[in-house]
C-alpha cells in the first residue's frame, strides 16, 4: 500500500516517481552529519554505487555531494582539466551546449561534434577527430534528456582505447545511470556522472559521481589548484575515503536526509540482478516505441540504436501543440514533459518510463499514460492511422 | 504530538532538531521541478526569505541552490571577484581560513586579520586594515561554529561604509540567519549566505543567498566570465527571477522536496515576529551561559559581546576530554558537538541552541541538556564549585 497522498503520475525523464520507503527515508529524523550512524549509512551508500556503476576495482572513488547532476560537469572540469587543455564533447542534444560553456568555464577548450537533431555523432567521425588533436577527455551523454538520443558507450570505448588510448573518457549519465547497462570497469570508463532523481529513484539534491584510478591520478598530477572550491576533489577526496571507511570527516555538511533516501534506493536496485533491470527498463521502451509508432507517430531519435531505453521523446502530429496536450493529459493525471530542444521545444513532447513506475509490478503506470496519450491526441482531433 | 520515532536529542550547532511538518514535507510525493504547484512553492520561498533577512528593497536577490553552506562561499567568490581583487577576511575560527582557501581557488587576493581564539578583530584594527588598501569586499564570520564568536555586524557595517563605502560586505550566516538578528536593509549589508540546517529549521541540502542590488550590479559590471559554472549567478539569476514571478525555468534540476520542507520552516519562523525569535534565542542563551559560568567552566568566547545566542562553545574542565564526555551525553541521549578549531579541538565541546528547541513551548531540550551536561561531568569526577 502506498503511503503517498493521490497525486498526477510523474513521468517526465526526471525526477521520476519514488518509492515509498525512499520518500520515508527523506523524513528520517534529524542527525549528525559525523554521528556513527549515519556516518555508517554515508559509507555503504558509496559502496553500493561501486556495485550500480559495476566497477570493483578498489581505485575507482565514488563520489557523493549535494548539489544537482550539473555539478558533476563542475567536477569533471575543474579537477580533470587545466587551463588550456583540449576536451572533445560530443553533441546529442541541448546537454552538450551547456557542458561545453562549463568547461570554457574552467579554461579548458571544448570542441564540439554534432550531429543532426536526434542522431548522434558516428564512429568514423569521431576516430577522425581525435586524431586531428590531442584531447585531455572526450564527454559523451548516454541519454540527452533533451531528445531521448542514446549512445553507444562501449563501442565508443573501446575507439577510443585504440585511437587515443590516452584521453580520459567522460560519460554523463544523468539519464542513464539506473535505466541503461553500464560497465565501469569492463568498458574502461573514467567518469560517470549523475544526479539523484533520475533512474536512481532518489529525490533530488545529489551529484554522484564514480571516477576511475585513471582519472584520480590525473587529478593528483595537476600543475594548477583544481579551478572549484565546492567541487575540488583536493576537498572531497578525503572525505569520501573516509565516509566509505566508516570514519567522520567534515569538508561540508552533507544532507543526512538525502543520503539515507539514496541508500534506500540503492538497496532495493542491488536486491535484484541488475541485467534483470536493464533488461526489463528495454522491455517497457520497446512496448511504448511500438506503441507510439502505431499511433502514426515518429520519435526524435529515429534509429531504434538511438534510442533511450528510459525515455521517449515524440514528434506531435502537425497542428498540435505541446501547450495543448499536456494540459489534457494532466487531467488525465499523468504528466509528461514538454520539449527542450530550443529549435524544436514545441513540437515535442518527452516519456519517462525510469525506476518503480518500471519496475513495480503493482504499478500499471506505463499502460496509463499510453491509455492517456491515446485518448488525448483523439481529443485533440487527431486520427491513428 | 511528534511523529518522530524517539531518538537522542540533536543540540550540535548544525544540523539541529526539526519540526514534524517540516520532516513531513521533506517525504512529499514526486512532482515536476517546473509544474505549476512547485513554481508556486518555490516563488513563494524566495520571497519568504525577502522577510526573514528583513530587506524590502526589490532590488534585492535571494538564490536557493541545492548544495551546502559552503557553497555559498563560492558564490560569493566567483561571481563577486575577479582575479587579482584584494578581499579582506576578518578571522573568528575555522570559517575564516577557508573562506580565504575559496577566495584563493578563485583568483582573489584574501587578506586575513586574526584575532585570539575566543575574540574578534576589533573595531580600529579593521579600520585600520581597511584604510591601507582599496578593498572589493568584506567577509565576517556572524558566528563562527567553531568557536561560538559573535561578530557585530551592525557596527561593522556602519565602519566600512564610512571609512571604504565601496567594500562589499559579506555575512557568512551559515550559523546565524535564524537565531542573531540581522537587518539587511537597515544595515546596509551586500550579501548574506547560509545554509538550510541550522536556525532557519530545514535539512541539509541548500545554499541560501541574499544579494543585494549593489552587488548584482557588481555582478553584472564584471569584465570577466562568472568563474564557476555550478555556482554562477550567470546562470541562476534568470532562473531565480522567474521562479519568483511563477514562471517555470531551467538552469539545473532543483530539490522539490527540499524546496518544500524550505518552505514549510520559513512559513512557521515567519508566523511569529522576528524580534520576539531574535530575543527568545537571547533569552536561552543567556540562561545556558549562566548556568555554564556556574559550573565554573569558561566558554571559547570570554566577552559576553562575543557570546552567539544560538551556540555555546565551552571549555572543559582540565583532565576530561571530548571523547570522554560525548558518549556519556549521549547515553543520556542528547547530542553534543565536539570541538572543531585545530589547536584545542579535544579540549572543548560545543552545544547548539536553535530552531525549535528553543521556540516550541512543548519541547524541555535544553533543561535536558543542562541536565545531562550536569550529571555528565559530575560522573567524570567534575566537582563544580
Amino acid at each position: 500500500m502506498s503511503t503517498q497522498e493521490e497525486h498526477p503520475t510523474l513521468l517526465i525523464p526526471g525526477p521520476i516517481e519514488f518509492d515509498d520507503a525512499v520518500l520515508q527515508a527523506m523524513s528520517h529524523y534529524s542527525e549528525s552529519h559525523v554521528g556513527a550512524a549515519f556516518v555508517s549509512v554515508f559509507g555503504e551508500t558509496l559502496s553500493m554505487l561501486r556495485k550500480l556503476f559495476q566497477t570493483s576495482n578498489p581505485a575507482s572513488q565514488p563520489f557523493v555531494i549535494s548539489g544537482s547532476g550539473t555539478l558533476g560537469w563542475d567536477q569533471v572540469a575543474a579537477n580533470l582539466t587545466e587551463p588550456g587543455d583540449e576536451v572533445l564533447v560530443l553533441h546529442t542534444g541541448y546537454f552538450a551546449d551547456s557542458f561545453a560553456d562549463c568547461f570554457d568555464t574552467y579554461g579548458a577548450k571544448p570542441t564540439q561534434l554534432k550531429a543532426p537533431i536526434g542522431d548522434r555523432p558516428q564512429q568514423d567521425a569521431v576516430e577522425k577527430a581525435l586524431k586531428e588533436k590531442k584531447y585531455k577527455l572526450i564527454t559523451v551523454t548516454h541519454v540527452d534528456t533533451s531528445t531521448g538520443v542514446l549512445s553507444d558507450i562501449k563501442s565508443l570505448a573501446e575507439l577510443v582505447h585504440r585511437v587515443s588510448p590516452e584521453t580520459l573518457i567522460v560519460v554523463d549519465g544523468v539519464c542513464s545511470v539506473g535505466s541503461e547497462e553500464i560497465r565501469f570497469d569492463d568498458w574502461g570508463i573514467d567518469v560517470v556522472l549523475t544526479a539523484s532523481q533520475k533512474a536512481i529513484g532518489c529525490p533530488a539534491g545529489l551529484s554522484i559521481v564514480m571516477a576511475s584510478g585513471r582519472a584520480i591520478e590525473t587529478f593528483k598530477a595537476r600543475k594548477t589548484k583544481p579551478a572549484s572550491y565546492f567541487g575540488s576533489w583536493k576537498n572531497w577526496l578525503p572525505i569520501m575515503q573516509n565516509y566509505e571507511a566508516k570514519k567522520a570527516s567534515y569538508f561540508a555538511t552533507p544532507s543526512p536526509q538525502l543520503v539515507r533516501a539514496l541508500h534506500t534506493s540503492l538497496t532495493q536496485i542491488l536486491a535484484s540482478p541488475l541485467d534483470e533491470r536493464f533488461a526489463r527498463h528495454k522491455e517497457v521502451s520497446q512496448k511504448i516505441k511500438q506503441t507510439i509508432t502505431s499511433l502514426g507517430l515518429k520519435q526524435l531519435a529515429e534509429k531504434p540504436e538511438n534510442q533511450a531505453n528510459g525515455m521517449t521523446a515524440i514528434y506531435l502530429p502537425e497542428g498540435i501543440a505541446a501547450a495543448q496536450i499536456l494540459p489534457n493529459l494532466l487531467q488525465k493525471k499523468v504528466i509528461f514533459a514538454g520539449g527542450l530542444h530550443k529549435e524544436i521545444a514545441s513540437k515535442y513532447i518527452r516519456f519517462g518510463h525510469m525506476g518503480v513506475s518500471v519496475m513495480d509490478p503493482r504499478k500499471n503506470d506505463i499502460d496509463r499514460a499510453l491509455d492517456a496519450l491515446k485518448s488525448g491526441l483523439s481529443e485533440a482531433g487527431y486520427q491513428a492511422p
